[in-house]
């Protein structure tokens, strides 16, 4: 009975090409905005930072998409920047503008004090959510551990907060070179830490999400974000929990370094929607699986759209195995969740 | 003596893909806050609007940058949006928020109502700054000429606005295609009739920006942009005036369909800074003149930076014609002047 697929094991199966019974379907912020019970729990929370950092509420939204809809994986509730406020950086939202930090770095000196966080002390509510989560999950669906990429850690600790251009962290990778590795060193090492405590506490795929990889030319790039990706992959690997556990790394926008990005060690990678997925898959061939890629306003659509832009993008992907179908970017506060019901029914052919 | 190339025609001859003694390079946004004689005229002129529709001022701010630093062109001072603002959409500027329209597209009704636009009426005061800008350069460097392409003024008429996602104008092009499609068409009339009109008026090249291209995916790029980029072309090669004005296209962000824009019909292509010349070269060939593309924020590092940067610019590129230097993407108002003379002077070879 090894080869049975269904819905607790289609995701993992995709993540290794292996054939599975239908391309299985997650869909990045999930937990989110557009669903009614999500609001109700961010309520009661009080704020989002609690909400993350509550194990028992974490978990109640982490699963609420997943009985709502047949999605084939759940993904932690939590935030990419849990290893720099372990730091000592000081997270906080702003409502309406997105995270900040209280304490940017803004030398190289500032760079040498920080230190690799304990995942079990200062990340302890993180290992508790997933914990609680996959216990509660009972093996219905897999559960996604994720990060931050060393880059995009990078990115919001020296601008203190999200960018438009990111010039100034640039202008430090440019100007500082070595203090900018040794920052990237530091975020490597501790992300690679806490991905290997969640798979420690049970999480049974890890997501790495380099979000402002695609901000950087090739080179800055290969330089700056890829070589740290992996660094990230080459020591879960060497890890007795994170060694089995298939690690997907999502480089939005870095379409121009698919193969470096396939060079790095992981099992899947992310591809937004800018590029279609026969072009990706060409260029990287079936040595990872490609996870995504549709256009997140196309659940804006009517859902006869929805049907056809879904089916496009199963077709661009072709008969092969080793494809998980995703949005290409976050799902957005305005989606009706009907539409969502349209887009998993779609994915699985019912 | 019809082969001497110096600082009044190397831009052009780069354009055709003839010999050149030097790379020309001009720079997106040139005219802008990063200059402090910019601010100046600004300041007087009271408001961004006032500069860009009192041709004297729109020419004053266009020269400045050409009077300061050794640049190969002059590119018109205005905005993208006098288009849909010459059809009634009334353009106006609210301080660090963008520009907006008082009265958007919100359905296929408002779309059968627009006209194409007069140049020579509506839009005389874009005419006028021609005229004045080609008498007052004397020959020193050519005028680009430009307009935002159907899709990108399509993006702005339906959005009102400024957008993260443009997920309102993504739906209505999935939902309303007819509709969608008589704007871009009545669009792209207008664009062509305003680009030939300017060309009437003086101006040597021609640029169109498509500068949210690149939030679609490629099926929706080739649908709703690159094919009515196409038929601007088609409708300037048939101008008297326009025939022999070099086209260049920039779908900032679209690295995905480049053969696409290249089969465009236009002379050159803009490229951001996410792709190198030398994979953007490769996939293209010697079709089209290749125009960028050096990350902005490289304006930020070290003199010593920026020189290194720029070779690796022209290193990409290689010893061919056809290569116009500028930025990836419009300057920022934080650069210092100063480092803009280090670019002119290391892509110059001075």
């Amino acid at each position: 009975m090894a080869d049975v697929c269904n819905r607790s094991n289609r995701f993992l199966r995709a993540l290794r090409r292996q054939p599975v019974d239908a391309t299985p379907v997650w869909i990045m912020r999930q937990a989110g905005r557009y669903l009614p019970e999500y609001r109700a729990t961010r309520e009661r929370a009080g704020s989002f930072l609690a909400l993350a950092q509550t194990p028992e509420l974490a978990c109640e939204v982490t699963l609420q998409p997943v009985e709502r809809f047949e999605l084939d994986a759940a993904i932690l509730f939590s935030d990419i920047l849990t290893v720099p406020d372990a730091m000592g950086l000081g997270l906080h939202f702003v409502e309406g503008e997105g995270p900040k930090f209280r304490r940017p770095i803004r030398s190289a000196a500032d760079v040498t004090k920080l230190g690799v966080p304990d995942p079990e002390s200062s990340l302890r509510y993180v290992m508790d959510a997933v914990r609680l989560i996959r216990h509660e999950l009972r093996g219905r669906v897999p559960l996604i551990g994720f990060a931050g990429s060393p880059w995009t850690l990078a990115c919001y600790m020296i601008e203190g907060e999200g960018s438009r251009d990111f010039a100034r962290v640039k202008a430090f990778a440019l100007n500082e070179p070595a203090a900018m590795h040794k920052l990237l060193d530091t975020n490597a090492r501790a992300v690679a830490a806490y991905l290997a405590a969640q798979a420690a506490a049970g999480a049974q795929a890890l997501m790495v999400f380099d979000s402002w990889g695609g901000m950087l030319a090739p080179a800055m790039f290969e330089e700056f974000s890829a070589r740290y990706l992996a660094r990230i992959a080459a020591s879960l690997r060497e890890d007795m929990h994170a060694r089995d556990v298939p690690l997907i790394v999502f480089s939005k926008g870095a379409n121009a370094s698919l193969e470096t990005l396939a060079d790095t060690g992981c099992e899947a990678l992310g591809v937004d929607w800018t590029i279609t997925l026969d072009t990706a898959r060409r260029r990287v061939g079936d040595r990872v699986t490609l996870q995504g890629n549709l256009d997140p306003a196309t659940l804006l659509a009517s859902p006869k759209v929805i049907r056809r832009e879904v089916q496009r993008v199963l077709d661009d992907f072709g008969p092969h195995p080793g494809h998980v179908f995703n949005l290409g970017h976050g799902i957005t506060p305005d989606v009706d969740p009907e539409h969502v019901a349209v887009l998993v029914d779609a994915v699985h052919g019912v």
